[in-house]
């Protein structure tokens, strides 16, 4: 196992230390409890905090800072945070107006945050949970009943803190995030695996000449393990299952992400973005926006996952509004 | 050889229309050449260019827009592009307060570039060249008289292009390249090595213990091979070389910047990070500013490098100054 670190059991704590230097004005590590808050925080303003195993980065702690999230609960690598780290953060960001908890749909992060809204609202804080489940390439998998949540997440965390950040109600927000993870759907692709540090080797194994599609951000297994085959290919077989899952239809607007599972060369990213414009040109659909890089990771995976998001004028507003991350950053 | 691409010798152009697809309202492509354009140039300021091997993206196409690059001049993969590039993206984007080239020290790199100034000069035109050569690892190299131009460039790209987006003259613009440059250093290394699309197999071994410091950005040879160690260890000596080299003082402001060399996660560049700020402290540095993540790249290489700048009022107020382009993106 090839890694920068320096001690196996202090890997998510020292990163997390290092996303706090590199970006003092924007977060603040909780005193007590893994979790990146937001330097200002509380406002007065639903709190939306998300969490998640780490291993993911920067999803969630990189999307901590103005007109995103409130706090993050990292676990560790790959594993789930605890009811108590959700807790505290919480209670650490919360001002008056409520919690949005945003919930990868992963059995264990399910649980824990449902413990830490029935603690928070025993406390009488107001607390809604929406679960994201956007992965079609699977009904159930390892670690999951139902869908997985996957770069659809990213999305929602944007575009339900700019509505957080203007002002919008408990309701409005959470309203607005089932809204994002009704009209969202993603797929991912891996040409290697992981290795998560503790582990030490990888956690599946795949020849020279062969990918797994349809699998899962923990390298959980997909629909199929087939040949490589040229990027086009693979981006139809992906997008055709995106695209008619929803569906969407011609003339729909769409967000079009391209994610970088963490060890995949930019220049790939963006030449499989040039076949994702091009089939969903031939479906009739309008790219709107978009995003493409690293920004729901899997450590060191080579592979790339399709998010796409059905825009409405609603949804463009809160996208372009100003947001300011370790992770996204723009026009404030 | 496990990569995402059609066929291989489409690998940049498809990179580069998908780069313009996702970015449309940032940058155009040449009609006829392979460059990469300011969607709203020419404009009435001085026009920065630079340019390289691909391979390093987001460097320089993902730079390409307000405040930093109006054009950009992509090789193909680690091989310099041709002066008619150079010349036809200039004549693109000048404006009429004439062009500055950036340009990275490798030998094709800066030979192209002067045939383009010469032609551009022939026809009138006022250029002006600045060479980056910041990389403290070794004095030549297998592509280089004198030191390499690595993680500085993509500082001054920045700080540059918002003193020409500000109206500053073509004399200003240079001297202040020149001046970052000549308080820029920087060491990367590398953990496993990049593969060329073209030649199909990697640059060069590492055996599975060991790492390159002082490596180049196309796995060029650099200062030692040895044994891995801890990111502490790593982190101090290459801190420590690029420290002593300026040398950085006491009480010094600096911008320092993680970079990724492509594969590595994110957690482990926070982590460096971290290692980093901690070493800084120790020699009483102070970090003002930061950046974290993959900004200048070697395809899928895991690695990292280090780069510290020294600041100033001026360059702060420019660094901090509004950017938009693919790479690189706040405050407008």
């Amino acid at each position: 196992m090839k890694k920068l670190l320096n001690k196996i059991d202090d890997v998510v704590v020292e990163s997390l230390a290092g996303l706090a230097a590199s970006h003092p004005t924007l977060v603040r590590l909780h005193p007590s409890v893994k979790a990146v808050l937001r330097a200002d925080a509380p406002r007065v303003k639903v709190a939306v905090i998300s969490g998640g195993g780490s291993g993911h980065e920067p999803l969630h702690g990189g999307y901590v800072g103005y007109g995103m999230l409130d706090a993050a609960c990292p676990g560790e690598v790959f594993t789930s945070p605890t009811p108590d780290q959700m807790y505290e953060a919480a209670k650490a960001v919360e001002g008056g107006k409520g919690v949005l908890f945003i919930v990868k749909n992963y059995t264990g992060d399910v649980m824990n945050f449902q413990m830490a809204a029935d603690m928070l609202a025993g406390e009488g804080v107001n607390v809604a949970q929406v679960v994201i489940d956007d992965d079609v390439a699977v009904q159930d998998s390892l670690y999951t009943a139902g869908r997985r949540g996957v770069g659809g997440t990213v999305l929602a965390e944007k575009i339900v803190g700019a509505k957080a950040e203007a002002g919008g109600s408990l309701e409005e927000v959470k309203a607005l995030c089932e809204k994002v993870n009704s009209r969202v759907r993603s797929m991912g692709m891996a040409l290697t695996p992981c290795t998560v540090p503790a582990a030490g080797k990888p956690t599946f194994s795949l020849a020279e000449d062969e990918m797994e599609i349809g699998i899962g951000i923990h390298g959980e297994p997909g629909r199929e393990r087939m040949k490589l085959k040229p990027a086009g290919q693979i981006v139809e077989m992906m997008a055709k299952a995106i695209v008619d899952d929803l569906p969407f239809k011609p003339g729909d607007e769409v967000l079009a992400f391209v994610n970088g599972m963490g060890g995949t060369p930019q220049m790939e990213l963006f030449l499989v973005f040039n076949d994702l414009a091009a089939y969903l040109r031939d479906r009739g659909l309008v790219i709107a926006r978009s995003l493409v890089g690293n920004y729901i990771t899997s450590l060191e995976m080579q592979g790339f996952s399709i998010t796409l998001l059905k825009l409405d004028e609603e949804l463009k507003v809160l996208w372009d509004a100003p947001v300011e991350t370790a992770g996204l950053r723009w026009g404030r």
